[in-house]
């Protein structure tokens, strides 16, 4: 579930009970204060070290630990945002054990905090009309069975014939299909800016984009090229025919968008560019890319740029200035200069975190089927 | 997203990055071999003593340190389920940070382990025609913007005209909305039995059980009374009409279910049996209770138990013979017979487990609506 302030659990369980100390003290982490601080606890006696390694500070802050065992810090205030973190136990990083708001990754674990300020922000859970959420299977022929998260817009269920445009939308290396929800806020986002009037009802997929079994989970990042070639398989003989069969979308290229994320950036923008007679928005968010394979990558939307210009009514880059791939998507946005191929770019503030993931996505949702 | 077998990962993320030594192996973990053995992995050199908690075992288990400072053990072969697990590391119970699938929990974190075996149990994800799981918000007055998920069967989508049974199934103190599919695999229980003609489809609805922020998540039980109050509120007045106008119900008793587990089962019995008018199906699968609440909790159907008998088509109870509530629920027998209301018992092996809960549900889905 999602709440405002993630606080504390008695458990009352067997299975607890039986593997954790009768003395624990009742935890409250994290501590959400109405100054925008936060609190962080955790009940460790053994530890020799606690540190809290969080996206709003620059490096592991060491926290301190009471005569009970509880290790505890207090930070901020903190900008309003929803925050990935981890402590760090004698080296060892982990989520917080009395948070049930996970980031869903196959790679490490961060719990989330929300600092919601005085005001709502985008991502802020409100009471408008909230789309549907659905979890579901497709079927491989290669991959067997695939998960698919879809975001249905308020009224989808109450029109059944409307129909809608589709964003396909790509989480990062290492994230699954709950992470563009769970992390991302991407239904949240909707629902506000649908509320506003600012974003027209629109249906977002949200698929795995690791093509495992075939790719292995320790195969890197997801634009690498055998991951490319197997999800790309995947993408179009699979998931988007039982889209297009199961749920009302709008099928032609100006009613279809795909954005992506880091890994899914990159591939984002090899199934975008690359057909160009099938999506009219591409957007990438930090999109992961390396200079030596721009050519191979981009090779027919490099042959014939006219076509990508003609086709296409929005091709978005975003990345932060101190993202780690912002040399590399700079190099890359003079390389479309050069090709005479248009589009549009915003330069933000941070580096290559969900916080931006946000503030991108709620960006090109206004900007998208108009 | 549900795995068969749940791997490693090689991480390319700044954050994790920074706060991760560059010496740290890959590690694969849990690793499920082909003769039912599991091996479970943990890289954390610093640490003195590293023990495994599952419920395949009694026991804590020691885990052994390698050179590189991966901790390690093989157990089994396993008898074929889906089991928690958690790492103990010098006292501190966490998750095991490659593994994505996880215990959806507000007061501890376990990871799912699940051992497939050579022939699919009923909970095993086949290429089977599968429902919708979908995450929706409903809104209460008093608690604000509340979570649910909901399960709809193979065909509601393609049928637009056809109504539905609807069984509302609770969750235990501590889990959370997401607990009945993430760990009970509710959904794909279903999606079997329906797919074998063993349960007719039916609609499931999976609710959050504390009245947060009414009711502190830190004071205990959900079937304790404040919180059984409050939340009988919210389910009769908010969820069940929510349902039942965004949902292709069928309206009436015997079309309506309701089940729980532990505090939720306890939950359930009061709901059920106090409102036979309104579910004519009430089971407990290890329901919570306390001797000295039977005669308060239980007070409409007490006063007339021609009346249960007469509206319940089935009143079913499961438990574990090693279950802790075992105890209080032959006591509650008890009482059911000397007031002569009638019901279906199962003893099962095992104790207060979800590897139970999934025998319960798959057992009582086979008995409902018929």
């Amino acid at each position: 579930m999602t709440k405002k302030l993630i606080v504390v659990i008695l458990i009352i369980s067997a299975f607890v009970a039986k593997s954790q100390p009768n003395a624990k003290p009742i935890i409250i982490s994290p501590e959400v204060h109405a100054d925008n601080k936060v609190t962080f606890r955790l009940y460790a006696p053994a530890a020799k070290e606690v540190k809290l390694n969080t996206q709003f500070e620059k490096n592991p802050v060491s926290m301190s630990k009471d005569e009970r065992g509880v290790w505890s810090i207090t930070l901020g205030p903190v900008k309003p945002d929803m925050y990935p973190y981890a402590f760090n136990i004698d080296g060892i990083q982990v989520a917080d054990p009395n948070n049930s708001s996970i980031f869903p990754n196959e790679g490490f674990q961060n719990s989330l905090v929300e600092i919601t300020g005085s005001s709502p922000l985008v991502h802020t859970i409100q009471n408008v009309s909230h789309g549907t959420i659905s979890y579901r299977y497709y079927h491989s022929s290669e991959l067997g069975t695939r998960p698919v998260v879809i975001y249905t817009p308020p009224g989808y269920e109450a029109n059944p014939k409307a129909f809608y445009p589709v964003l396909y939308l790509l989480h990062g290396t290492t994230d699954t299909e709950e992470t563009w929800t769970k992390v991302g806020r991407a239904n949240i986002i909707l629902d506000n800016l649908i509320a506003e009037g600012k974003a027209k009802p629109m249906i977002i997929v949200m698929p795995y984009g690791r093509a495992y079994p075939v790719i292995s989970k320790s195969s890197g990042s997801l634009r690498n090229w055998d991951n490319l070639q197997e999800f790309k398989k995947d993408f179009f003989n699979n998931l988007m025919p039982f889209i297009e069969k199961n749920y009302r979308t709008i099928n032609d290229k100006n009613n279809r968008a795909i954005a992506g994320f880091s890994g899914g950036g990159g591939t984002t923008l090899y199934f975008g560019l690359n057909n160009t007679d099938k999506f009219a928005y591409v957007c990438g968010f930090a999109p992961g890319m390396l200079k030596n394979e721009f050519d191979r990558n981009n090779e027919v939307a490099f042959s014939n740029p006219e076509q990508v210009n003609k086709n296409l009514k929005l091709f978005w880059i975003g990345v932060g200035k101190e993202d780690g791939l912002y040399g590399v998507n700079q190099e890359f946005m003079q390389v479309l200069d050069q090709k005479k191929i248009k589009y549009e770019n915003l330069v933000s503030d941070g580096g290559h975190t969900w916080m931006n993931c946000k503030l991108y996505l709620s960006t090109i949702a206004q900007k998208l089927f108009k």
